[in-house]
């Protein structure tokens, strides 16, 4: 066993933390209030590179694991980006594998490099209002035509929409009815997100306020058939791979933000004077904050179990589940105990805390409810019967 | 023993909810957005008569006790109007006291029929910055004068201040040096928030976003003697009294929040359908509502029994701060919850539950915190040693 | 509203606990050492004339409700008894109501003096190994014969049968798959416990180890007609009536463990000396046992709204599943804090709170468990689909 | 990094599981029943040398680290051993260190062997009934005589002295008032348990029934020179090295009965069929053991990095203290939910699951409690101020 990063993870680290330190918590805050997506903060992680992390070297990435991935997501939301700071670079961090993978030569020499270099931003269009997590409900169709196909449907939850040009979108070309097995005839699309047959409408959320988040109807998009990724109807298999990898990502963001949220509650608890003692000496300000930074440390092992297995090539679903599960229970933990710590400031936007509790939310409900991982823990891991 | 409303306690209710009726999650959303006073409710909320509901009839009021606001309270929260809606009209529901009791004949007649009839907001301005829950540590000093005070100093966490001509300020009149007991000294006045000599800043919060919480900096007001409150140097036992009806307040306008999340979140169980089932099916959905029902349905009657001794005149402080515990807890863990059975839709403002739970999460740190409540309980119920 | 007791109800406390005061902590854990039933308590509370508190004057019965009964029971708890005590005299307090409504006026003659005098234990007998908590599976069969009945079968969790002879016990007299209605076709017995027909075997337990549990193995059991209570076929419905209130004493009983166990803790906390300070100085210590007081003192409000309900006639079935409930949670985790606070003492049998801690956890399992409330909530108070 | 354990370790866990297999459920809960020390699985842990694992390869055992002992006794726990296997040979796994580092050559050899034979017991004498936590009060003193000293005092919580012909015994050797440091001063023996001088009086407890738990009265113990360990007035020093692998063991105990725990619970919920299904296919049965198995094992990997650490020679106060504490709140946790899903029958002796219930409750109090942990977290990890 080993429970060290190795000196080039812990440079990555160092790096990331290096850059995110130009944009402080005033940065984002402002952010949170105006909604405006983080454009410098966004290019300044595209010049430095870390975009194409995991993309290979033959398309100008750096074919790192995710592993360190993990490592500059957590990174960046420790710094007190949090999830708006996240979800603005996660699509380029990781997210491309279906593409990486199953797409051309020409679509990979054509996109993969302006997305390192922060050029191009790409949107991911599976879920639907009606399916929720019951992925081959969906409805969006792409009906074959000359040299392409034609897409019609509904999305949801569809983040940063507003940036991007192009989308990685799931459609049935085949209807759920006519399909075998009930996963098969779906198909992978990476299609232009074109305004006039795309209407982009935001959703207006409790937090990440500028990376925007959006439902699309999709009316009549043309995609010709250079844009299918892999093989028509077989287009739930290539997100498969990509499960995981999100997971373990999530959960690096949702430690992160724990941790930033704890650092600020302690130093708050050091100098803030109540009754004539910094109320952190109070164990009912302290035992909260000591019990979180348990947690976050043992869900941070967790995550990088998962990352290892999977760089490894091995089996993670069972610890990238439970790394999510854990993470995103402590985080929410934490960011919580953090505003009660700063007592009526911890509800005053300007204390930050408050901005991390409602972004740590996110994690117990996306990209998979904690809900779903139980279910997933239950059957898989334990063997007991599926209960829905 | 009789655990039953009155007949007239259920009328109450009823008219509270017509009247709320016309103001429907749309308005309150609307206003979380736009940070605007619920100017229109505040309005139909006077016009009704509520808020006099607590004033002595020969001031215009109904005379009727902590049962009656509460009951008010909770029912204007379970409308939906969340805190929003009932922080915009507290004081005038509750929170006179000070004035009722220790006022001038003059200074009633002039101000509590405004009051009544919606044309006077009122601020209750007693923390500060530095003194946190230690209110003997307050610094805003009021200096003797000719035929006055002039007051100087700051207070935080203002609520209202920017509709308010007059506020109940709780200044030192006396230094905490000077005096033998420190909690002598202050004096409370009915002052005018004279905007030539008191700044109002706002303080940007996580919610509750339409009824502003200010800073105020007080330069050189002067207040007459007239607007003094009883005796000067008496101000802190003025307030006293007010703390355990506040509490009982917050307690049932917490349970109204609880209920109405938690209503919300059945209603989405039943419609919802994932995997070909109403997701309120699964006990994982399920399971957490109805134990968010018997906790509301517990702290409820708390409540009731603080508010049903405070009317008799007997101490109820356990109850009172029991009640308010236990709400602020169940309340948040409810509006989270229902968020949580929202899915993603959960953290969408369309959705109304994420305002629930932002505004559900002050009840937890104001206008006291758990913290300081399970220090009442554990010293002057359980009798054990002060912990701080 | 009123929500004090009166003073008759005050005085039943009063005089349960002068009783009560004969038989200390060291009697209980006594019993709890050697599983000796405890026949001087049985007698004292026989003679006092406790059992009979719910049972109609022309008995002998003082025809109380179950208001009263639940007194009697968190008293007796709150003495230190917990349940060892409570079980000991449980169905005497309450449990007779098929009886006493249904049986025939002889039947009430010969049996309602013996029991209220101490003379008679009985048995309750309905659960089976197999049917657990969907009683209409119970297999345990009275064929017709003679002038009676003759009944083979199993039945599981048999409380006090070592020193009971006769026993209410619910057979099917038609199979379930020959009615209609799953419900119909079970009959009540108030049959003997022939040694020569019932073999006894007792249940070791985690505690309550003076109150036997135990299997009963029913070979041809001969019960003649006159036994048989109310009208063939209708046994169900007869129990129908009993779940309440079961579920009200024992939700007092819970929360009358939980107090003594938090008195027992606060006790400790004051007197024990760690670090130069009694240790209740320590919010980590004083905290919790103020978190549970909140939740003992709340859950104890449910169990007298279901408690006056009940004895008003009026439904309340919410409240009794509620109180039981929340009682069950609280006085669990009170006994597990109370363990806490005393340190390694508090895993000792001497320090008696590992006693409260083994006997408070029954209240979560039976007579029904938190699960299936919580689906009873779920179903019948919020609506939601049955989920099992 | 590296997440898997080595052949070695494997081979390790493979063997301790088949010698276990031979102790099954029914071994250890006849133990618990009578009491009687577990004499055939301590010899047989010893015959198959594992007693030995961290003595140093001169001394007959098998030099290898604590992650290796850490594993063996978790292994141990896992096999429904719980604390009641792991009690009995917990100081030959581990707690010789002071007389292994410190001991002369002819101690050691005198001794080590004998141990790992399995031929001689030996205590810990350290803690007293009016010190607790904080060591350096204890007042059993050690006062120097010819070629010797003779000791008088108390000591409590002293683990199978009834087995023991030896302790190491922490002592005063001159007293708290007269040294600079209150740390100073102590001395530490390998002293007889000689029943002429030394009463031992067993402390009934909860649970872990067959290691005896005691109390020692010791009047005029006389121990020679040769059985001091180390320097005088240095011994407090010499256990501070053992702190953190004993926590690390205990963590590792912990887990393994949690796991336990879980299993039994997993094979019950697949089993038991009630409303026509396996009570596992109820999520409000299948979510607390999903999310007690994502505690279990993150807590895991944090035991095993402090192991790890440790055999490094790295500082693991952190790592040691986080692991014991969760490992310590999920084992009881996943002990308390697999009692019920057993529902009544959890309750039952028969079924094991409460005897684990039992056993995991210490290791929330000892070694050391969860409120001390707390405290070590905050102070040494987050820098907060000292609280008690």
């Amino acid at each position: 066993m080993d429970f060290l990063f190795t000196d080039e993870q812990t440079e990555i680290r160092r790096q990331v933390r290096a850059l995110c330190s130009r944009f402080p918590d005033e940065y984002w805050r402002a952010r949170d209030e105006s909604g405006e997506f983080a454009t410098d903060f966004y290019r300044a992680i595209a010049a430095a590179g870390w975009l194409g992390i995991t993309i290979p070297h033959e398309y100008g990435g750096s074919g790192l694991g995710i592993t360190e991935a993990a490592l500059v997501m957590q990174t960046v939301a420790e710094s007190g980006g949090a999830s708006q700071a996240c979800s603005s670079i996660h699509l380029g961090i990781f997210g491309l594998e279906p593409l990486i993978k199953f797409g051309t030569a020409e679509a990979k020499q054509e996109y993969l490099p302006r997305i390192l270099r922060g050029d191009l931003h790409v949107s991911f269009a599976v879920t639907e209002p009606d399916a929720g997590t019951d992925t081959t409900r969906i409805k969006c169709f792409a009906t074959r035509t000359d040299g392409g196909y034609v897409i019609n449907g509904q999305k949801a939850f569809i983040t940063k929409a507003r940036e991007s040009k192009k989308m990685l979108i799931l459609t049935r070309t085949t209807p759920r009815e006519a399909v075998k097995k009930k996963t098969d005839g779906m198909s992978l699309f990476f299609a232009d997100i074109d305004p006039a047959h795309v209407e982009v409408r935001e959703i207006h959320k409790a937090g990440r306020k500028s990376v925007d988040t959006n439902m699309l109807f999709i009316a009549d998009l043309y995609v010709p058939d250079a844009d299918l990724i892999g093989e028509a109807g077989r287009g739930f298999y290539y997100l498969l791979d990509g499960i995981n990898p999100e997971r373990i990502l999530v959960a690096a963001e949702a430690v992160g933000i724990g941790r930033r949220a704890i650092e600020r509650a302690v130093e708050y608890a050091k100098e803030r004077v109540v009754f004539d003692r910094p109320i952190g000496k109070n164990q009912g300000i302290q035992f909260p904050l000591a019990d979180s930074t348990a947690k976050l440390e043992t869900a941070e092992l967790m995550v990088y179990k998962a990352a290892w297995l999977y760089d490894r090539g091995e089996h993670c679903g069972k610890e990238a589940n439970i790394a999510k599960y854990m993470a995103a229970e402590a985080a929410c933990e934490a960011a919580d105990r953090a505003v009660q710590v700063h007592g009526g400031y911890g509800y005053a936007t300007d204390y930050d805390v408050e901005r991390y509790w409602r972004e740590a939310r996110i994690f117990r409900l996306a990209p998979i409810s904690q809900e779903m991982i139980l279910n997933y823990i239950g059957e898989h891991v334990l063997g007991l019967p599926r209960s829905y």
